[in-house]
């Protein structure tokens, strides 16, 4: 049985929350409370050293980091379509692992933090607003023409980027623009098993 | 023929020249000087959008992103001892690439352009500090009684991560405590094929 220790209110959770959705793989969800600080305290540093979610738990096998873990299920549960065998789609895959691990996360991803959580992050708005725009502009450009990221299928470049470009105007910025990042946006929510992210701050949180 | 964009200065490119040395692969050298801005401008631009260094063109495929790289250099080339396949150990490399991509550039990678750079680069030296003290201090218990990151083998894990952490010290970064670190270090550059990471400021360069 996999167990998906994870919190409704972070973009990484979703992300795993979500490839297990569209691989409609049964799993048994335990929530890690950020705002209490659940998880940078024992037991929970025992299953993760870094003290972050998501953690999946398979058969004995504990692995940490959202991106490992999409690497993992498609691999072990998906066909080849998700983490594509073939040389071009699968540097395709990776370039935009590195992306999702990283501009995604520091641009949109730390812009609606930020806006929701104020001065509960520690951020720059600034430097993360130009990120976002720099991403958006060239997965914008990189679009046109295609329907995925990496591959004429939905891979998991795909489920990795999606829940921080989604909310980026959450963060602030302005999908007007970007008009083939809207319309990817929708083919991913239109996809068998889509689960929406759902991020608003908990009522009596730390935070709230 | 395989052709390498980087710059001797930047950590990330010498992940790339590292693995094609251990590869023993011939390959061109196309150095970018990152003080002049060429990695900002064309025609560097049309082969990588993101304006980063390294990329890699093999055969008519270009790959962006050094992590990136990595996978494919080892699937490509490598045996299955670089990228294994076998779940535990696969799931381990992605972890450590996450790292690699995350904490390791933005702890001892940031620290170290921040001391060798100045204001040069615009960076939060005690937010790298902090994140290089973390990241030795996990680093350093996960690696009692291990060889490798991710396997009983060296892995592209261990070439991600070996050149900041290695280079930590420049960045003020004491790595006097981290017995398992170091002795890890050593390890990888005692691989044959190791390229050392030269990373002095280029006289002459608009940070010198």
């Amino acid at each position: 049985m996999i167990t998906l220790y994870h919190a409704r209110f972070s973009g990484n959770s979703h992300r795993v929350h979500l490839m297990l959705s569209l691989l409609g793989l049964p799993f048994r969800e335990v929530e890690i409370d950020l705002f209490k600080g659940e998880h940078k305290q024992p037991p929970f540093l025992g299953l993760n050293p870094w003290g972050r979610v998501p953690v999946l738990a398979d058969d004995g096998l504990v692995i940490r980091d959202s991106l490992a873990i999409l690497v993992y299920l498609a691999e072990k549960y998906g066909d080849d379509g998700w983490y594509p065998k073939e040389p071009v789609e699968r540097a395709a895959v990776s370039e935009w692992l590195g992306i999702a691990g990283d501009d995604v996360v520091r641009g949109p991803g730390v812009a609606m933090l930020t806006k929701l959580l104020g001065d509960y992050v520690k951020a720059d708005y600034d430097d993360a607003l130009k990120r976002a725009y720099t991403l958006l502009k060239i997965m914008d450009a990189h679009l046109t023409g295609r329907d995925w990221l990496a591959s004429d299928r939905p891979t998991i470049a795909d489920v990795a980027c999606y829940c921080y470009v989604a909310s980026a105007p959450k963060g602030g910025i302005d999908l007007a623009p970007y008009a083939q990042v809207r319309q990817w946006l929708r083919r991913v929510e239109g996809l068998s098993g889509f689960v929406p992210f759902i991020n608003a701050v908990p009522a009596g949180s730390a935070a709230a």
